[in-house]
This record gives C-alpha cells, sequence and structure tokens, in this order.
C-alpha cells in the first residue's frame, strides 16, 4: 500500500476515525485513500482554523485523538491559533502536514516554508517523515505522543511522495500509558494538611474537573471545610444538575486575589499556580497569596479523580448529599441583556448539553446562570485565542451527537472562524450559536482603562468599535448554509432558543444587545 | 513620551503613516496612542489575515511599509500565511506585536507562547524589545529591516510594560539604502551573450516587472530577438495599454518546460532559476532546460529597471514603436464562463485599474483578456497561501484611492479571509470584487490526478465539494455591509461589472459558473 493509505490504516487501527482538513496538492494522496480505506469520516473546513479547533472539541470531550489534514506550512500556520488553544487544553491531536515532495524541496517554490519552525510553538512533538517505508512506524509515534498523558498536538509531516510511494504496513496499535496516582506518602501528607484546620484550598484542572472529580473535591470539601476552585481555563468542567460547584477563580487579578486571600495551603489537582490572564501596571500576576504553600497532588499528566478519591478514602470522607437543582427563572418581557439570555439558556437547556462559551465581556452576566442548568460540560477558551468557539462547538458535536451543543460566542470572537457554519450545515450537527451582539470588542474599553491608557478618544475608538458597519449575522450565517433568526427581546430570545432545544441544529440566533 | 508614543512617533518620522490593526489587551497602549499622535492612520481588520495581507497589497502598491499591530502569539499566528505571501513578494512590513509585561512573562498564562517563534519563518528580521528606552532605536531598526532593498517583514515584539513607561525620544529617520546596479564587467558580460544569437531569455520579476523594466527588456527583445519571460508569481506586474507583454511562465510543469525548451541562457532580473509550484511524479521540478545557463542581470535586492535599461544602452537597443491595444470584445448574449469574464473584465475596467488575482482553475481563461485592458498593476498569489486575494485588494486599494482595484476571487479562496470585506465597507474602498463561484476546490480535480492518486470517489469528492451546502456569497457581502448581486449570465455580469466600473464601492459580484 501506498504512504497515504499506510497512514490512514495506522490511524484507524488506534480508533484515530475522524480526519478534519482543508487539504491541497500534496495531500490529495490521502483524500483519494478515503475511499479505499473504510473507516475513515472525513470532515472538511473551509478554513484550517476550523480544523484545529473543531478537533480541539472533538478531544475534550472524547479524551480521544482526532487527526487534522493541512496543506503545507501555510496551511498549517492558520490553524496555529487554535492549536495554540489545544496545547493549552492537553488535547491529544494527531496534525498531519503535507511537505512538498522531496525532489522539489529546496527549489523554493511558492509555498516552501519552514513547517516544522510553524509547527514547534504548539506541538509536543514534531516530526518530518524520513522516508516512506517509516510510514507506518512514525504514524504509530505520531499517536503515541499525542495521546500521552497528558494530551498534545502532534505534528507529523509527510512529503508528498512519501504519499505516493509504497510504504510496507501499517504501524503498531499503541496504547496509552495509564495516568498514574500520586504515591502514598504524597496522598498521606495531603491529608494531614486537609486536617490541620487551616485555610486550604483544592485547585481543579484538567480531568479532575469532570463529575467524579468534582464529587470527590466536594466529599473533602464536607469533610474537612478546605475549598474547592476550578481553573477558568482548563479544558472541560461538568457542571449543573447535582454535579458539586467549584468556585471558578475569576478573570480579573483583583477578584481573583480576593477570592483567593487567606488561602494558606493550595493543593494543585491537575492544576498549574494561578495566574492572571494579564499582567497590569502595579499589580500581580499570582493570585494565591504570597505566603501560600502549594501541594501538587496530582501533576497534569496523573489521574486527578483517582488521587482524590483516594484522600477522601483516606480522610474518611463520606458521600455528600446532592442539592437541589434551582433552574433560572424565564425573563419574560425583559429586555434581552446578556443575564437574561443567561437566565433563558440556563432554564432551556436539555440533559448533557455541552457549552461552547466564547463569551467575553458578557461572561460574569451569563456564567451563573448555567449553574441552575441540568447536568452538562462547559468548554471555555483554554489558550485565549479567540476564534475558538465556533470550532469547539463543531467538534463537540461531532464526538457526542446524541448531545445538544450551545455555543455562546461573542460577536467580536465568532467572526475569526465564521467558516464553522459552513461545516455544521454540511455535517448537519446539532449545534445552537448564540451570538452575544453588543457590536465591540467590549472587553477592550475595560482592558484600555486597566493597561493604563487614557480616555478612549475617537480615533481609539475607532478599532474597538463594530457598529460601522454592523455584521449581520443573520445574513452571515444563512450565507453559510445555517438558519438563522435575529432576537432583540427576551421574548424573542426565548421563543427561538425554546425552538432551537426542540429542534436538531444547526441554528443561530443573533442576539442583539443594548449598547453601553 | 511612553513607548507606545515613541513608537508611533517613530513611525510616522519615517513616513509610515497606516497601521492595519487587530489589537488586544496588551496592545491598548498604541491605540490610545492613535489620538494623541496626529498622522497615522489606524485601520481595524477583523481577523489578523486581513491585517498581514492588506500590508503586503499596500507595500506592493505603494513600495512603502505599513504597520501591522497584532495581539500576542495567537493573534500573529493567524496573520501568518498572509505574511508568507508578504515574504515571497519581498513586501517591506513593519510588524508589531504586543507581549505580555514582563512580570507576567513567565507565569505561562493563557495566552502566552513563544512569539519569536511564531515570527521566524515569515520575517528576516525578528526582535524583542528590551527596554522601554530602547523603543526608538529599536523600532528605527525595525524600519531599517522592513525597507530593505528587498522588503521584508520585520517584526518587532512589544512587551506591554514597555509600552506604558517612559520611552525617551523617537528613533532615528532611516534611509532606504539604493538598489544598486550591476557591475560595469556584468552587464559587459551579459551584452555578449545577448549579442550571440543563441537563444537567450530574460526571466524578470521584483521591480523589474514594472513598466519600466518591461519597456527596457522590450528593447533587448527587438534588438536581440532574446524573449522576455515574467515570474507568475511576481509581486506585481504592469500589463496592458502600451505596455510590453512578458511571457509568463506556465503553472504546471509541462507547459512551463515546453515554452523554456531550447533556451542556452537565461538572464535573471531580479529573478530566481524558475521551478515549478509543485512537484510531481516522475517529474522536473525546474523549469528551464536541465543544460540552461543561468546569468544574474540584477539579484533580487538589486536595481533590475535601471540594468535593464544600462544593458538596453549597451547593447544600442533603440526604444520599440507600441503596439495597438485592442480590447476584448464583449460576451453578449453568451453563458457565463470564465472565459467571458475575463472578457467583459478585460474590456470595461478603467486605466489605472489594479488587479488582485487570486483566481485558481479559472485562471488561464482569465489572464489573457487582461491584456486587452487599457494601462494597470496585477498582483497575482505570491507565496501561493490562499486567502489572499480580498486582502491584498484592500491594501491597494487604502494605497491608491484614486485607482480602480478588481479583486479577482476564486470561491474557495475568498472563504478564507472574507472578514476583509467588513474593513473594505468601514473605509469605504473603491474595490469590485468578483467571485468566481464553481462551488469546488476545482484545481484539486487536475491536482489528483496529477499526484498519481486514482479517480475521484464519493468521500474524496466531498472533501472538493462546495455545493452542499452552497455558501450564498451575495448573503456573506452584504452581511458585512459590501452591497452585492448575483450574476449568472454574461450580460447580467456585463451589467453589474459596468455598474460597479462607474460607481465607487467596494461591491461584489458573485459569478455563478457552470458546473464542470
Amino acid at each position: 500500500m501506498n504512504g497515504a493509505e499506510c497512514l490512514l490504516r495506522t490511524l484507524l487501527a488506534n480508533g484515530v476515525d475522524l480526519c478534519i482538513m482543508n487539504p491541497g496538492t500534496s495531500e490529495m494522496q490521502f483524500v483519494s485513500a478515503l475511499d479505499r480505506v473504510p473507516g475513515m469520516r472525513g470532515v472538511l473546513g473551509l478554513f484550517e482554523g476550523v480544523c484545529s479547533g473543531a478537533a480541539d472539541g472533538y478531544a475534550r470531550m472524547t479524551g480521544r485523538p482526532a487527526a487534522t489534514l493541512l496543506h503545507l506550512g501555510p496551511g498549517l500556520a492558520n490553524g496555529l491559533a487554535n492549536f495554540h488553544n489545544a496545547r493549552k487544553a492537553l488535547s491529544p491531536i494527531v496534525n498531519i502536514v503535507g511537505e512538498h515532495s522531496t525532489q522539489h524541496l529546496g527549489q523554493d517554490a511558492p509555498l516552501t516554508a519552514d513547517i516544522e519552525a510553524f509547527a514547534r510553538p504548539v506541538s509536543g512533538w514534531v516530526r518530518t517523515l524520513e522516508c516512506a517505508s517509516a510510514m507506518g512506524e512514525t504514524a504509530s509515534a505520531a499517536i503515541t505522543a499525542a495521546i500521552g498523558p497528558p494530551g498534545q498536538v502532534a505534528s507529523l509531516i509527510v512529503p508528498a511522495d512519501y504519499s505516493w510511494s509504497e510504504a510496507g504496513e501499517p504501524g503498531a496499535v499503541v496504547q496509552r500509558a495509564p495516568r498514574s496516582l500520586p504515591t502514598s506518602e504524597t496522598v498521606r501528607d495531603i491529608a494531614a494538611v486537609l486536617r490541620s484546620g487551616r485555610p486550604v484550598g483544592l485547585l481543579l484542572s484538567g480531568t479532575a474537573l469532570q463529575a467524579r472529580g468534582l464529587r470527590a473535591a466536594d466529599r473533602l470539601r464536607a469533610a474537612t471545610a478546605a475549598r474547592v476552585f476550578a481553573n477558568r481555563n482548563g479544558a472541560r468542567m461538568a457542571r449543573g444538575g447535582d454535579i458539586p460547584a467549584a468556585e471558578r477563580i475569576p478573570y480579573f487579578p483583583e477578584a481573583a486575589q480576593s477570592l483567593l486571600a487567606g488561602i494558606e495551603r493550595m493543593i494543585l489537582v491537575e492544576a498549574k499556580r494561578p495566574v492572571s490572564f494579564f499582567g497590569y501596571p502595579g499589580l500581580r500576576s499570582t493570585l494565591a497569596p504570597p505566603e501560600c504553600v502549594f501541594d501538587i497532588l496530582a501533576s497534569l499528566d496523573q489521574d486527578g479523580i483517582g488521587a482524590l478519591e483516594w484522600l477522601a478514602d483516606e480522610l474518611g470522607a463520606g458521600p455528600v448529599p446532592s442539592g437541589a437543582v434551582v433552574r433560572p427563572v424565564l425573563p419574560i418581557g425583559e429586555p434581552l441583556t446578556a443575564s437574561a439570555i443567561g437566565r433563558a439558556v440556563g432554564a432551556l437547556v436539555p440533559e448533557g448539553a455541552i457549552f461552547s462559551d466564547e463569551t467575553v465581556s458578557c461572561n460574569e452576566q451569563i456564567w451563573p446562570h448555567l449553574a441552575g442548568a441540568p447536568a452538562h460540560d462547559h468548554l471555555p477558551v483554554t489558550g485565549g485565542s479567540i476564534g475558538q468557539g465556533l470550532p469547539v462547538a463543531l467538534g463537540a458535536a461531532l464526538a457526542c451527537p446524541g448531545r445538544k451543543v450551545v455555543a455562546l460566542e461573542a460577536d467580536g470572537s465568532a467572526m475569526y472562524t465564521l467558516q464553522s457554519l459552513w461545516t455544521m450545515a454540511r455535517e448537519k450537527l446539532d449545534v445552537t450559536i448564540v451570538i452575544l451582539a453588543n457590536r465591540r470588542y467590549r472587553i477592550l474599553d475595560v482592558e484600555m482603562k486597566r493597561t493604563g491608557a487614557r480616555a478612549v478618544g475617537p480615533r481609539a475608538d475607532e478599532m474597538l468599535d463594530l457598529t460601522r458597519p454592523e455584521p449581520d449575522w443573520v445574513k452571515l450565517s444563512e450565507g453559510l448554509g445555517v438558519q438563522a433568526v435575529r432576537a432583540t427581546t427576551a421574548d424573542e430570545f426565548i421563543r427561538e432558543f425554546s425552538a432551537a432545544m426542540r429542534e436538531p441544529g444547526p441554528r443561530l440566533i443573533e442576539a442583539v444587545l443594548p449598547r453601553a
């Protein structure tokens, strides 16, 4: 079999059966092989950032890698921002990039670029295939690297001639190394910290933010009065229904430092020490009190859930009765605000929903109300690169066909990768997109003052403004094949969002927010 | 003054008075300074690839750099594909990227990335500012690096605290080194080659493809029977009216090798040895005959125009009478094909138009007819990264407000950076966009076969198809604030394109082509 077929078969043998792609000439052998290698689902994105972000969303929901297939250096470049987010999410992705054929390399053709250099900043593993016969083993090595733990982007660069040449048999089936538990000494030491009665926090991220992790942390909270905090930029967090809540670390450092004030020991569970999103003049970037001592219960590649359960058992912490779910009240008759949207969504969303949340300035008005929704998963921005919300929603919908995906999108952020809508339409994915249209990079009004800049003058204002002209998200969505409506009152929003929850998607609601 | 103001004033003192940006928190000081530093025009792009491509288009038309202002690693990443094209175009660009404040670096915040690593593959010069007081001199160094010759992308990475700190006086006004001429020995030697009577070709690129260069080359052609070839991926080529034509090197290697067959000596004028776009099984990537000997009249950083004129004088080559311009005949009553569009555009476009040409499979049907248009400039894809056509058109329109810009766009390519339309609407730029809607990555049907892949099966077909669903470019354009119409016959196209030539833009025409 040729190299392309060998690669596809190696991926499939390892359970990688989704390839999200924007291929070009150097990847045509892979595309051709889709018809000869049964089982590989090809999904086309019309921009590479759609592909990389969708693979991230897929990985966050399944824990398994999808493959991406991109065209040469520039195609990879277009995917980098969402690979950056995937890197911060610790998402496993097998990123395949076509390269010029080896006899064409060195000719400095127009598309020639340093693909490895593009790949390195976002990838935990980068390799250019060295000969066609190494395809199988190199593909297996890429999968091994991708699946971790923890997950990472593994970039395999394939010269075109190795795809069309004889490559031999597929590579080995590889196993993910199990996530290890901490040593019993670590568990005992941390149990002692929790028994001390001093102010202790548990900071959860990674897999620890799944329901089992949160339940184990809640046992610890109830038994020891430790507080349970959540990394706001973790890949995925279970929430709603009877899933115990964690205190999410706020975005701005003052609020975060205030929340964490008095914490003397912070126990990290698949989490890093908390830092602010940006640095500001005269403010600390670290969020825990300066004198806080950190303990690592589970590192990023360890089993945070198992560690929390062990620790809870060690402390004899019993089960905690579930609290009652209080769903938000529908904002009937209200003006359409971010808070009203949050309440409507929290009231109407079905059990098992997945939120891809790329709200920015509106986030704090929406977030509290989602807690009243039935049990769901929440996928935040991990690496801060906007333009991930729609692709991540797309990938989550590919991963979980039976679940309702709701993309909560800022209008500024949605614009970066709006091509995602087309793929949602093609694949008939059950995604409801809510565009929070405040017609402004609103967060920058705040950040402008925080970085010490003076008042926003008229010329600066132009750089933050999205009203001249106003993007029309209904037309944009319809232009990409996704039915869309505009809501300007809470009642309209309730009606349209209810309809979207009843019927399969994709559909888009442009929620027009009042100007500040 | 603070660092941001120092940087803006250094740019302005050096004639860099346009900044195309998609800023974030770390760049707010620059945005704020726009209101305190008169003369800097800020133009907002809603995606970074719009900014980098627009700066490329601006540079190609003015020979001068614009600045780009991008947000941290991921913002830069989104601009890389069009910086790749700019690198291949030898376009001068001062690329400013905000970085986290120095006290925030090392905290591994969500947006932390290796910005220099992202910048290096596309930049001839990369530097992270080392202290606020070095702002002026470092900005001057960036400008010096950008302007060359030849031009290049100079990436200046500015930690946020150096923008808000006191930075002292602006940097020096720098001068571009003049492009040098070849030695008289080189000119004499190449004159001898041209006098030999053997089959000689001149291959022009860079500034040599401007009207003066083509006229000098035409004197050589008339005096010596040398043939004059044009790099098809040069940054900018003058054409139409009485500008002498050059033979453009074809896209596919067989056609290019056939065109160049028999050439014994090839004289390079700001050009590299010609190579094919892609490598194919069993085909050479080099396009000149294997035994062809190359001579360099002017290297990429030299004065190709001056060198050609000197050579023509050395050979006593007199002026060549202008040929008559034969405008194409309007395709009245015809079906709407790429050829009909080419003829209509060639017949209707005014003198001094600028074509941003990102047609792919349709290119050969359009290109010949543009030769019959009045004198114009043609901006092709330089680095092969699609998604440059709309941004380059935007930048050319910013550069040349009195000239009509026509973007000839493949529907697949236009999708990558469609956000460009919004900036065209905001800046009320006189751009007419023609979307050649064949609803397919058509070139890949050809490339699939050429790379040796088998027939396009149904699953491969899905990866090339743009009909399920069909993007609606009228809605997409209107959604971004640009008026748009659809044409399905040549008569409709003629009517709409004529209207677009009469009235200022922007406006978009979706030209629906027959399915293959």
